[in-house]
């Protein structure tokens, strides 16, 4: 007989929320990435065509920590007509010693909401100036939400300015984050005067061509694109790579689904260029940021040590609140 | 909210057990894979080399069904000197149409035992002479027991021997057998006496070198290889392939993990030949046997579309019998 831990959705928002030590945690998991033999295999991709679907799985072992997620995450773009959200999913955390499920995490893909806001702070944390605060958020959605929050979690942000292809969406989602924060969030009449003065932008767009252009950026600015999990995906200018400092939150995958998969379809960087990874400059193996006027960008298509992070933090809150269902089978 | 069913272990025993239907929705599944669009993404794998544990991740969908499973299979070897199983695991089924979870499969790897069994006795079905009445097994495990017992669902079996390197070990399995089944079963003092007028062989081992010599082989026999489900398995002499009619249950895997894997790396066979699937056999698009003294050999690796095939079928007898448990998430 195996004992699990059943978390439903509701109760894995009352223990995991979006706080400093989610973040934390997510940053230690990139350290562990670059200093540890962290055992990392590519995503596991089903498309269902006919049906507007798409499934990637990922997974990550950490050495050190007792568990590893695997994590199902569907995306059905048919589901809003409906009424249905497109994504979705659920974790499976088992025992890193004997494999044995330790617990189901039925979450509809909110600890991916998390542990991707948070990777967004760590990514502005280590190469963001540190008196930033100033943010541009391109998006009007869950990430454009949460990836402010983060951000508010690890930089002084004291104004805000949000764009998206919905006006009126961008108006609504401005004024629940100005509610939420504290501080000024305006929606932006167009991307260019969102960036404009802005000292942290991060992209939160599904879209195929670029939104951020390079000759909006000034100097001293820093890009987080999160946007870009699939080959399709393109919200920066491959330019801006080109011309900025580059890192990547896992080389092999931005190489392939992230922003710098365009630039080198583009001509503009090598196939096998070498840049920095994010757990290798929050381990202090690779220069991040190193002027204050240098442009910086980060490029994040999600990893699995972000699953198996997120996972083992509501798996210890769980026990410690006592939360959850305990399941035998 | 996503509503889901949750299935144990004992539920699952009780409303899927090894029987024709099994069978029959494993063969559908085969035929399928040379018929339909199937998606089946290469398997997801990750080591925990420090614990001597590994995980495959398995899916498939396949045209016209309405749920498709994701398999999550731990094999953790050190677990038996704590008193655990070495294998272990569990199926999430989601929709085909929705991505949302269906049901929870908490089989501990009960339903890939079953499946396994099933694609076995499907390629005796499609392999071996209609009149076989003689098996020959290797091994004494679980798979060796199922094996069997499928093969007595699709042959006239009357009589099987056992072989196994742990000879109580493979008396005490074929005195289990010999009862069940109600012909006899014989333990085999060594593989060579197992193999001589066996109409069907199945090895069934985790053996790292060849067990079954092609010397052995008498004209008319089949070989189901079993146990290869990974790059440093290997039951079979590689020669049988060469001079056999081989079939795999997918191409893609058996050149990478299967006992063909061996065969090209001896140089017996080209990297790129060509051989029937067992789908193709299945539909009538290539030949399987085609004369009763032909040696026929079927390479079974595990496929994603077995356990998409599987779990459908549990979910809908759970819905017939209305077992296991609602959870909201």
């Amino acid at each position: 007989m195996t004992r699990m831990t059943i978390l439903t959705e509701a109760e894995l928002r009352r223990i995991v929320p979006l706080d400093r030590e989610a973040v934390a945690c997510v940053e230690d998991a990139f350290r562990a990435l670059a200093t540890k033999a962290v055992a990392m295999p590519p995503i596991l991709r089903l498309d269902i065509p006919e049906h507007r679907g798409e499934v990637d799985v990922k997974t990550a072992y950490v050495p050190g920590l007792d568990g590893f997620a695997i994590k199902i995450s569907p995306g059905f773009f048919d589901n809003p007509k409906i009424g249905l959200p497109s994504t979705n999913g659920m974790m499976v955390l088992l025992s890193s010693r004997t494999g044995l499920v330790q617990a189901l995490l039925l979450d509809n893909g909110y600890l991916t909401d998390v542990r991707t806001a948070a990777a967004g702070a760590v990514a502005a944390k280590h190469l963001s100036r540190e008196d930033a605060s100033v943010a541009a958020i391109f998006g009007a959605g869950m990430q454009a939400k949460l990836q402010l929050e983060a951000l508010a979690l690890v930089r002084p942000i004291r104004e805000a300015r949000l764009w998206a292809r919905d006006a009126a969406k961008a108006e609504a989602t401005a004024g629940t984050l100005a509610e939420a924060l504290g501080f000024p969030v305006k929606a932006a009449s167009d991307p260019k005067a969102a960036v404009a003065g802005a000292d942290i932008i991060v992209t939160t767009t599904p879209s195929e061509k670029p939104i951020l252009e390079a000759d909006w950026l000034q100097p001293g600015q820093h890009v987080t694109a999160m946007g870009s999990d699939a080959e399709h995906k393109n919200e920066v200018d491959p330019q801006v790579i080109a011309r900025g400092t580059y890192v990547a939150d896992s080389l092999k995958q931005t190489r392939r689904l992230g922003e710098l998969h365009h630039a080198i379809a583009a001509g503009l960087v090598a196939p096998d260029a070498e840049f920095a990874e994010l757990g290798q400059v929050i381990a202090g193996l690779k220069v991040g940021r190193t002027r204050a006027d240098e442009i910086t960008i980060a490029d994040l298509t999600g990893t699995g040590i972000q699953d198996t992070a997120i996972a083992t933090l509501a798996f210890a809150r769980a026990a410690a609140a006592k939360a959850g269902t305990t399941f035998e089978s």
